[in-house]
């Protein structure tokens, strides 16, 4: 999916706002990705005997879900500004690794987290990469 | 990304509701993926010279989008009620046909409307088949 | 906040689509109000002692934030196509009526649920009556 | 609106995280209502026989949109990490400003780029309320 959104970016007409579209690409994909892994964990921790242990982790999902979703929107659109998209995928990043930490703490006793955790530090990498490069 | 999608629906203590993993997958990754590819035909329409001619194709965009948005969220919650899903995913077929459509007028002459006619007809497709399997 | 909504329709060069902007707006709101009504009864259900019985509360709440989202955005452009303005706010409707049953069941022990109940029903009648309309 | 949404935000078992309800049920009002009026007035610059010259402003248009539909649901479920609703309101805050900016520019010739830097600046001052108070 990824080298399919970097060949869209390829044909903007006004480019990519100096960023490189692979990185962009990459980041799109991860954030879309881990929104409905987010959105997937919450709804498979809310499943489990032991929900009441997984509260924090249902919410740090849900947030994570909403972020990912408006930052993949946002820099779907190459055009936006740079001083927003890099606050906003920093906060995208932030509330990754929250997602991540919490998931971390269920991965040995549910698979979703640990799938989760996994789709969190893709996102929470593919951000800091782009953020390196604008 | 399917198949990432697809080891994360498998670990639903609660399963999939009795819809194959596969094609919920297969349709959860065609509708996010055609929501950004959209998101980013709408902004490369608006680019363009003659944006004027791309208006109606731009509406659909954002339509496309924003019923793609709602309906990967939907499907990736397994335990949603059948009946919803199928009406959902009606509409999602719908919106990314209208969408698909329209692109395809422009596809000639703008390579972002041939890559988004090209994903809304993917995204058509796997609701067909999850439909098919309901 | 409807009145503002229908004041911003009134100004679109295109008018609404012969649609009534009182009617719309109407409904535009209702959607909006019962996405964070939802999303805010989603968790305050999570933080019951309860929480278990709540779980089906709790996946209809986020289905119908997600339905009632896309609703929303779509019908705030009064370009829409009516046929799937149609479909879209009766999936909506629909989603409304779902979480609306099950909040009931519960709205003599927790307070959140009858006054999301009362969210959900509200925007049931707004979608009926554009429905009529339409 | 305000006053149903802080109502709803009254019955939370864990209350509001010391975050007072009127400033939260205000953010939140003033988010979703600025979303849809940016997605509105997206929808009538388009269709402006000027549109050329309003692309800047669609564009921020939508992101702004985007933006305050996470705000507004992140904000819906008032046990979210304040650090994050810190970051998140900030930015929010700054795609209001300048979305409001670029429509302030085009409010003497179209009436909807008026409105909707009105809801912009609403929002605006609700997040700035919000972050005084967190």
């Amino acid at each position: 999916m990824t080298t399919f959104i970097e060949n869209m970016l390829k044909t903007h007409p006004d480019g990519s706002n100096g960023v490189d579209t692979a990185l962009l690409a990459d980041c799109i994909a991860a954030c879309i990705e881990c929104e409905v892994i987010c959105t997937s964990c919450a709804d498979a921790c809310l499943a489990e005997d032991m929900v009441v242990d997984l509260r924090e982790c249902i919410r740090r999902n849900l947030d994570c879900a909403d972020v990912c979703a408006a930052t993949g929107k946002v820099l779907a659109r190459p055009t936006s500004d740079t001083v927003l998209i890099r606050a906003l995928v920093e906060v995208c990043r932030d509330a990754c690794v929250r997602c991540a930490e919490e998931c971390e703490k269920h991965a040995g006793m549910h698979e979703h987290c640990r799938v989760c955790a996994e789709a969190c530090r893709r996102c929470e990498q593919t951000c800091n990469a782009l953020l390196a490069a604008l």
